[in-house]
């Protein structure tokens, strides 16, 4: 539908020119018409059947109201009828009204009668729009009452919303069912509903100046769905838009900073316990290939290597300058930088906004912006790629490559992330700090992720983000290939307070953050453990192919956890199919439960195991196998994982993958196998019911974003 | 307020006489009347200074109705007037009427006028009673409408209420605020309203016949509350009570079954794979000191020990008899084992009630009751209880004494309770599978563990409970004393239903478990890993002495994680006192953020952790730690846990005692800190902001529901 933009670009104009923020009830609904936005309509009739036309075109039903200027009264006068309910009774009302009008006042002068529609019934929704400084114009939906007042069950998606985002809508909010009819209520006609708040998106895209819009309440009924009531805001000095290099732009910089072929340390030295000296001993003992340039004001070689007085110095192109200088230098060494042409410079240095030194920061943006050197930090351990065996970083270097890239906008949450990951042998691609994100953010990371063929899933940890916008634009795109998972941390206001205190952002409305994540394809981890469990798992999970996941369990203590679990994480049981349950019956014993979960009872031998997991592999039915081991003496843990892993590799050599992930019960032997069995591409963990689930969901929950089921 | 059971008595006898299952509305408004539950008041005024008499007594504002056998259509007759507002209004109305109706049939008998209390405004809510397979009588709490139809948003109590109770329902609900007044509305009679729940809950426990009762709705105003219509079913045939020793028979029979001087074990054999033979192997190398009696048909003597063919020719007593025969043969062991007097049998075979076999279930607790032994399962592990050394199971002995017990109906689960126990290094004082509960269960073991002095945490995993309403008595009571937690599974429908084809347990309504258990002062472990930590750590917890949470870190990203987890925690981040903010400010540098968390920054020497955790503890303002470390060189993770229970220990020394948790971010070294840390009093978890704070919360969970804080 083409929307009318320049009647409503003449009625801002208006309002701009008065000085006002604000629009008049009758702009307001001027407005909505102009996008489609369905208001109250009404009309004056001058006959009988003008009335009933009228009331026809508008649906019914009507309430019909005698025009006369003489008229001030007109209940007095017999001049008002409601719920006119069709065409022959609007006749009849018109003359009803004529004719009482007629006797109340012989005088009067009767203009005709005006016919207005009767919005009533139905379920009172609120369609609104918001403007977030970090993802800028989101349209907002919930129900009317206190279901939105008090419980704040409200749902929001990036406007402009594609009909799929606002239907999406109706089912976001936790009394959804409402809109379905309860009661003996009707279901609300969700396409009109969602028109309108498609056409509530568009109208906010098309005038950003439209800080604020609330339609409130918004009648929806069987029939249609009606704004009986429209306030909207304006605020003629927008934020600017926070500037984005292009992604091609993107992608050659980032290509050069994370695989690069000559790394300069700027403040490389030979002191032990210097930052200087830490990264260089990384760089060299992480077994780093390229060509590696200390900078220093008067050393001439260190740790084996030629030193240079400034980049400027060094003969060759420079990939990436690591700054290991104290914050009141940077400035100078990075306009040498910039006047080498490297394209990226990673600012370990602390001293800028995280201590309250602004203006330092916006300084280094400045001139970072000015010889286009892309900036990661300051304020950051640095990063690592491991393909490379690159650890520019003051920690350690990382021993595990594979595909997993992670990063942290924190330092601390950075040293987790290294101590898990090599706890875990966790095969890593790269390790990124973020810190200020003076300039480098997550956009860019998942933009050379992206086409990063060293990485298959993405993991990060943000308190904030700088342009929301732009990470759902490249999120959307990239996690429709490889899983993307966030923590985000300040999820609540006491801990968004401490991310302020602590990196002087601005937290969102976490549920903004919810829902755009959601409609981002991003997979959100609850807390830390989560975000590196997800990480760990998602890549060594293979894609299920559809919903039906089964339990197969030697304790049934374990299948009613893993059930809760289950739901928890919103992953379907399959109901087995007769033939299905027969097949399993026939390799457990008689009073083993088979349904779902498959219940082999608790004194079973590794053939029982086999038969049932291999059944599971199998049949084209089953999608995702969910295990629980009850270590027992004869089934013992370690025999448990290596049939496990035996029929998986028989399996795979048919061309059968499917995600299996175990939960392990037992002695303490269980952690020996549960590592046997991660290694060989089962997720498993001991003494948890809860964790297996969890990062089988997670990976279920990106194939679903990423329209793979 | 006494009530008037003799009138209700009358009416149900009444009904049942009628063979009728449901009361009419006027039954179910006297019933009310006599139990002081407010109805709609009413009476019938023969002149108009009675009319405003009774309405002035009813409240206003009122209706006002001709009553009169010839006048069927009172509105045509100018016969109602409604929204009577005062005395003087009433008293006019009367008058109106009258003449009205005489008006409109001059011959017509006129009674009078009815006055009618009118219910409008205020809040519409539910107020009811339901039965319980398990938990009996409970009394239901919620708004009206969708909120407890679509988001099942209700709450439930035992019934009787206490005041306490009844006011918690009323904040129970997560539209709670509703009550409290939104959009301008006033808030309810808190008071008048909780008094209905009472009085509703007094009702159903004085008559257990009434199986279902529905106030709905209840329309709760500023000035009180009144129930619009009222809904009662009967039931004449109501389940038994469940058998119940006294407390002091279950106190002294468990003493001698958990820290036995004598043990039988039947079934015992030298022939290694069996499990007589790894009971009797358990006993003897788990170093258990009493006599044991090897009972077998024909065996004189097994592992060193006089074998005896049945315990009726064992010399001395016997404290417990441990079963390892097949089932079919337990029934004839259990009759020797009561003619021995033997108070306790722990039936470790499977084979009954959960493969099918009911009646055999319950031909041994026929026998169980009639000789009065107490049956432990069938269908378990058996027990463990450690400071007798005691080890009644097939599984393997445990090491680590301690003040943690544990129980689980499940065998897969008891098993992965043993093996985080012993990875852990906790501390147990017993840990015992309760599998089918053919008599033995939660309450038993609770009534056992609140006077056992090496307890002083218990820990339980279950899928139903058999007798909730005598649990929650135990619970209440023991809970006062030490901190109970229970895993309940079978949470959601779909764990709930595998919960029944593994032991035929009837799940009830999570809703109602989780209201009840915490009414009872139970802490809920929401999984597995989540009730495994919550034992381990409580006992090294200290008892916090008021609200106030302080976290302090060395890693500004930890503290935005840790403040989210105290809000999803239930713990109160305390607004920092001026000079305590100034007190902190002294120790950390200029850029670092005092008030709460305390940012202490990452490159701080150990002092600074050292005399911040001092101020911390010695501050009385402050109840609780949090401490979040991050991994430096100039702070290894050994030199902070050491500085950390070095401060700690100093404080006990001067008699302070707080809890302390940490969350250690760093490399693997974090590990061993970890550990150590743990080891000496403070919970501590690498790579995880979730679990410090998680444990916190269900100690202070605890100390909440005992009355502490």
């Amino acid at each position: 539908m083409a929307h009318d933009k320049t009647a409503v670009r003449s009625i801002l104009d208006k309002v701009k020119s008065e000085g006002r923020t604000s629009l008049t009830a009758p702009e307001g609904r001027f407005v909505c018409d102009a996008y489609g936005i369905p208001v109250p309509q009404e009309g004056v009739a001058k006959s009988a059947a003008e009335a009933a036309r009228l009331a026809s075109d508008m649906g019914f039903p009507v309430v019909l109201k005698i025009v006369s200027p003489e008229i001030l009264h007109k209940t007095e006068a017999g001049g008002v009828l409601v719920g006119i309910k069709d065409a022959a009774a609007a006749e009849q009302g018109f003359a009803t009204i004529m004719a009482n009008a007629k006797k109340y006042d012989a005088k009067a002068n009767l203009v005709g009668v005006q016919v207005q529609q009767m919005l009533s019934g139905g379920q009172e929704v609120i369609v609104g729009a918001v403007s977030d400084p970090s993802f800028g114009k989101l349209v907002a939906f919930g129900l009317g009452g206190v279901l939105v007042e008090v419980l704040k069950d409200a749902t929001f998606r990036l406007a402009p919303a594609s009909q799929e985002d606002a239907l999406s809508m109706l089912d976001g909010i936790a009394a959804a069912d409402v809109l379905k009819g309860v009661r003996g209520a009707k279901a609300v006609n969700r396409e009109a509903l969602a028109l309108v708040i498609q056409r509530v998106s568009e109208l906010i895209t098309d005038f950003p100046e439209i800080s604020e819009l609330d339609l409130n309440p918004v009648f929806a009924t069987d029939r249609g769905a009606t704004a009986a009531d429209v306030r909207i805001v304006l605020d003629w000095n927008p934020a600017p838009a926070r500037y984005r290099p292009s992604q091609d732009d993107i992608v050659r910089a980032m290509n050069r900073i994370m695989k690069p072929d000559a790394v300069a340390v700027i403040g490389a030295s030979a002191e032990a316990g210097k930052i200087g000296n830490s990264v260089m001993k990384n760089l060299i003992n992480g077994g780093y290939q390229g060509k590696l340039y200390p900078i220093h004001p008067k050393a001439d070689e260190i740790m084996g290597h030629q030193a240079y007085k400034s980049v400027k110095d060094v003969p060759g192109d420079i990939d990436v300058a690591v700054f290991a200088i104290p914050a009141k230098f940077v400035a100078q060494a990075l306009v040498e930088v910039g006047e080498k042409k490297i394209p990226g410079a990673v600012l370990i240095p602390s001293g800028f906004a995280e201590t309250g030194n602004v203006e330092g920061q916006k300084e280094i943006q400045e001139i970072g912006r000015k010889y286009n050197v892309r900036l990661m930090g300051p304020n950051i351990y640095g990063f690592y790629y491991t393909w490379k065996n690159l650890c520019a970083t003051f920690c350690t270097p990382y021993d595990f490559k594979g595909h997993t890239a992670l990063s942290s906008q924190s330092g601390g949450i950075g040293m987790a992330i290294i101590g898990f990951s090599r706890s875990a042998k966790m095969g890593v691609s790269a390790i990124v700090g973020l810190g200020n994100k003076s300039d480098l953010d997550e956009d860019d990371l998942l933009t050379f992720f992206e086409q990063d063929d060293n990485t298959n899933v993405i993991a990060m940890h943000c308190e904030d983000l700088k342009d929301g916008r732009s990470f759902a634009d490249v999120a959307k795109r990239v996690s429709k290939k490889k899983p993307v998972v966030m923590l985000k941390a300040g999820r609540t206001s006491l801990g968004a307070r401490a991310a302020s205190s602590h990196t002087g952002a601005l937290a969102g409305n976490d549920k903004i953050y919810d829902d755009v994540l959601r409609q981002s394809g991003v997979i959100r981890a609850p807390g830390l453990r989560d975000m590196l469990e997800y990480a760990r798992a998602i890549p060594v999970l293979a894609t299920p192919k559809g919903e039906n996941v089964v339990i197969i369990t030697g304790a049934g203590g374990s299948g009613v956890l893993l059930s809760d679990a289950c739901v928890d994480n919103k992953l379907t049981l399959m109901t087995m199919p007769q033939d299905l349950d027969a097949a399993f019956r026939k390799f457990i014993p008689p009073f083993g439960a088979a349904g779902n979960p498959v219940d082999i009872t608790g004194g079973e031998p590794p053939t029982t195991y086999k038969n049932t997991i291999r059944l599971g592999l199998t049949d084209p039915r089953i999608h995702a196998l969910i295990l629980g081991y009850w270590h027992t003496i004869i089934t013992p843990p370690m025999v448990f994982a290596n049939l496990v892993v035996e029929v998986i590799d028989e399996m795979k050599a048919q061309g059968i993958h499917k995600p299996v992930v175990a939960s392990l019960a037992g002695d303490v032997q269980v952690e020996e196998a549960a590592e046997y069995l991660f290694q060989h591409g089962v997720p498993a963990y001991p003494y948890s019911t809860e964790m297996p689930v969890a990062v089988l969901g997670a990976k279920y929950k990106w194939a679903r974003g990423a329209g793979l089921l």
